[in-house]
């Protein structure tokens, strides 16, 4: 192996600054849905969910835009299956298996939490940046997301 | 309550492209370093150690700089002390608790893993960045871990 290409001082703190904030935050952002019985992954489920056709997902799909792995995806929504917030339903006609699908409960939840959940992203994160340092965040990462998506 | 500030578009973009990039790049180097019996959690452990003098660091300051609850990393350590990595240490003439310290199996384990290691941080994130991203990545951050660690 080549002699190795370590960080720069700079680099380095980039770096630990992305995971120190990313800890930090969903830290925080998963303390303040505690209160209302939620996880930061409950609640990212309710999104994805709420924002569908029919309020519901193919497994696989959920699994996929919450970038996780199918088998902890599916303790995951049983757990929320316990809690009402969501159903799984098989579809008899489409061989590509289960459906998650928010329950009425599950959309009171997402309707009544949001507001908060949101005021949490903007008072930790955004408010705290320039416009340029919310758009420089996105272009940031959109290669990151490009390569290690395949896409 | 007033009337919700949702994100806008822009703002939605640049949060969950961060929630995105984070979650891909550390399945992504969690995978790299299982090859090797580490998670990405014990790599960071040892890097902390192996930077400290006489490689050894009281458990709050390394739950601090791991942030991570007390009762979590005593779990973890007590997962790498099976496994050689670490041991603990209580320290006679100090209250302020247990040490934990690297071995020399854990000296080794950083220093054989560290190369390839930072390679999959350049080549998933560092690499893909201009010098300036790199630097505003920095300035995005520090806001954030100011106001969250209430410094």
């Amino acid at each position: 192996m080549a002699e190795p290409r370590w960080l720069s001082p700079q680099e380095q703190r980039a770096w630990r600054a992305h995971l120190a904030a990313h800890r930090l935050l969903t830290h925080r952002l998963d303390r303040d849905l505690q209160e209302h019985g939620l996880s930061f992954n409950d609640y990212e489920i309710l999104v994805n969910l709420s924002e569908s056709p029919e309020r519901r997902m193919r497994m696989s799909d959920l699994a996929e835009a919450t970038i996780q792995s199918r088998s902890r995806l599916s303790h995951q929504i049983s757990r929320m299956e316990t809690a009402g917030l969501v159903v799984r339903e098989n579809c008899e006609d489409d061989r590509r298996g289960t459906f998650a699908v928010l329950t009425e409960q599950g959309w009171d939840t997402i309707q009544r939490v949001a507001p908060e959940h949101v005021a949490g992203v903007r008072r930790n994160l955004i408010d705290l940046l320039s416009p340029e340092q919310v758009a420089a965040m996105e272009e940031i990462y959109r290669p990151v997301i490009a390569l290690l998506q395949g896409k």
